[in-house]
């Protein structure tokens, strides 16, 4: 290992995989990301290659794009994640949930649940949703604006580990002879009287084994950057530069210094799309069919995330100067995604094809053979600004299977990842510490 | 089978055991109600026994027992029951989720979700919850009252129903050649706008394998039966006496006519608790080992149920006879439950003990041999009023197994109960039919 340290990876399923073209490939199933015998199989294969989790991006609206590409996920990401749990036997779970359209209670009574289920393998990954059309899905109001989403988002993360720490670790008893089953005293309610949330506790559901749950962030604007400075114990976030990763990680842990917390507290995992093949023009070749298979969605996706329409926008053409100094013209939308785009595009004046080149949505893109990404991984890495990626393959799941049986092999041999699961919780894959929360120590 | 009729079972799992002495007996282990492992093994037992569903309650706080008694459930129902999901195969699964504390599209998507993962098995046992304690994990507000709840819980149905209609049966094409994924004009906004919810839909989960996965609900109140005899596809009630169980079974036959249904389109299933034993001796003794390890908790509870102090009630004399005529004295706490024992406490002039010994809090409580167990299920069968049992044993594994071995195979060879499992949806182990939504018929 490098100074200790050791590569994270979670692999970001997205259904069919991140290139719009997946799903009509013919090394795909077209109907493959709503079938959960795929769903098994890609866990296992994720789990064969010891990453560290499965991760579920959500979103709470159906995409106008259904008649073209498949929605994603199809199912709810905790249910999916509670299935997988008994199916898989190590693997970390993180399902994305966001804070604008849920209970603090029930959220924290889920995760927990899950964490028991799974001895010890489940996260949360913290959204506030950007997309107008969820709002619609729960009221009649507009969505409210990045600064409210946010303030309500911290308030409802420290619910949650409120109740989470609502019971020692040792509040059980369980002594069938006294009739003694828990320590009430041990069991505390959280009474948390806010600005967004009233409530009571504690948590019907006894300690977590990790304590608490990781926290994932993945909100990259700069309210986004401080939920995570304070709370989160990793971000999944977009960096699609190396200059760029390296402003993010100074940025972000000059933040979370601030919040008094050490500088590796944060596992920082930015999204990793890529095209395998067993030669560079192999892989090259099969973008190119991806991409036919995609037509224009590719640059429809592109303009929503920018948030102009589609005309804006020239395969062959850079982005409009006006475009590139634009602020971000609206409080709804992802900051962090349009921003990453924009600074690849003012760096290396990039055409929008040579953008899409470069990044899928508005992740990085690699393309190339398992070597080349070994060394780019490893590059990545030791420049010290990530801990490792949220792989993102662009089909599944030959994709996912192309990075378990020859990218992981490389980074194995180079001392670089783990060979076999050294624990048996997230927590632990990830190497964060378990918070103890007892009698003894309160 | 009795004039085409079939017997139906949930098991209503309940933790540790129906029995608050449960947790503390030899045959069982203090924490095996919070062990994932004893979960996976009474769901295997079920299915052994071709049940037609796993039923989980529900409530959303902790307990002020939980210093004697185990908390229950110990995790939130849908997470358990994804989790069963993949370790089973044919047994149904039904959630209880309360309509005051959640969004519909967040509901819909979940049992939609979970729907697709078990290949057809969810269902959704809609309450309204009746627990002061769980509003204050909910905002500051005291719990709504019961005709505002369940004006809530009318709506809610209507919108989650709506949203599983939303995609027709054949709104998928996944044509990978021309690029069609979906036929978006097969699914539909729902553009609800009520009184408690808008949502705009469409749900972001396609068309549920069972259409539309099935309705359970448990409320006993006369707003409770409304709501049943309107969208529900089955009841789970608490019927103490076979009197009582022919006026419930009359009552909602009449409702549901009146909203123009079927007379046979309502499972009716309520819960029976039991203890079971070699002999009757045995069986008792083994009630008398329970009460004696229950202690004071029994009487707590009834007391809790009646809306009385603990001092109100006396083992060993009638229910004073203020109680027994005393109107609901809230628009909280359960109507249907309170009502049960007050009905049985009437006709029969019992003290509390005699009550304790015939309901487990307000569930009909049986004692005795499997024979004479197969006969009290056949009689209450054959008299029409009811079309099964939520099965509530006393102990866990225990009691659960005692039934699949020793009373199922009677009811099987009585022509009563199915061998094996005909059907692979949690609707055809009911016998109801599955909506059709397509194209063509709309």
């Amino acid at each position: 290992m490098t100074s200790g340290r050791e590569l994270h990876f979670g692999y970001n399923v997205l259904g069919a995989g991140m290139h719009p073209g997946a799903w009509r490939t013919p090394y795909a199933e077209p109907f493959g990301s709503l079938d959960p015998r795929q769903w098994l199989q890609v866990a296992a294969i994720a789990e064969r290659g010891t990453l560290d989790a499965v991760f579920l991006a959500d979103g709470l609206a159906l995409g106008r794009d259904i008649g073209r590409l498949p929605h994603r996920p199809p199912f709810d990401p905790i249910v999916l994640l509670s299935y997988l749990a008994g199916r898989t036997e190590r693997i970390g779970l993180i399902p994305t949930v966001s804070t604008s359209f849920e209970e603090p209670y029930n959220l924290a009574r889920r995760i927990a649940s899950l964490d028991h289920l799974s001895h010890g393998r489940a996260a949360w990954n913290v959204v506030t949703s950007h997309d107008a059309a969820a709002a619609k899905n729960f009221g009649a109001g507009e969505l409210a604006g990045r600064q409210e989403r946010y303030e309500r988002a911290e308030e409802f993360v420290d619910v949650v580990v409120k109740l989470w720490d609502s019971w020692d670790d040792d509040a059980l008893i369980g002594d069938a002879g006294s009739g003694r089953f828990a320590d009430a005293a041990r069991i505390r309610p959280v009474d948390h009287h806010g600005t967004h949330f009233d409530v009571t506790g504690p948590l019907n559901v006894h300690r977590p084994p990790q304590g608490r749950p990781v926290i994932f962030q993945a909100g990259g604007s700069p309210a986004g950057l401080e939920l995570a400075a304070r709370t989160a114990d990793a971000v999944f976030c977009a960096l699609a530069s190396l200059p760029y990763a390296r402003a993010f990680a100074d940025d972000l842990r000059g933040r979370a210094a601030r919040h008094g917390r050490p500088a590796d507290s944060i596992r920082i995992m930015p999204g990793l799309s890529f095209v395998l093949g067993g030669t560079e023009e192999e892989a090259r070749r099969r973008h190119d069919e991806l991409n036919e298979l995609a037509g224009e969605n590719r640059l429809a996706r592109l303009a929503g995330q920018l948030g102009v329409d589609v005309d804006v926008l020239d395969w062959d053409r850079p982005l409009p100067g006006w475009l590139l100094e634009t602020a971000d013209p609206s409080t709804r939308g992802s900051q962090g995604a349009r921003e990453v785009v924009l600074d690849l595009a003012r760096r290396e004046r990039l055409t929008a094809r040579q953008i899409l080149d470069r990044v899928i949505t508005w992740h990085r893109l690699f393309i190339g053979t398992p070597e080349q990404m070994a060394d780019d991984i490893q590059e990545w890495f030791e420049s010290g600004a990530v801990d490792g990626f949220n792989v993102m393959p662009d089909v599944n799941p030959s994709g996912i299977e192309a990075f378990v049986d020859h990218v992981v092999p490389l980074l194995r041999a180079r001392g670089l990842f783990r060979s076999e699961y050294r624990g048996t919780t997230l927590r632990e894959h990830l190497g964060l510490p378990r918070l103890e929360r007892s009698a003894a120590l309160s």
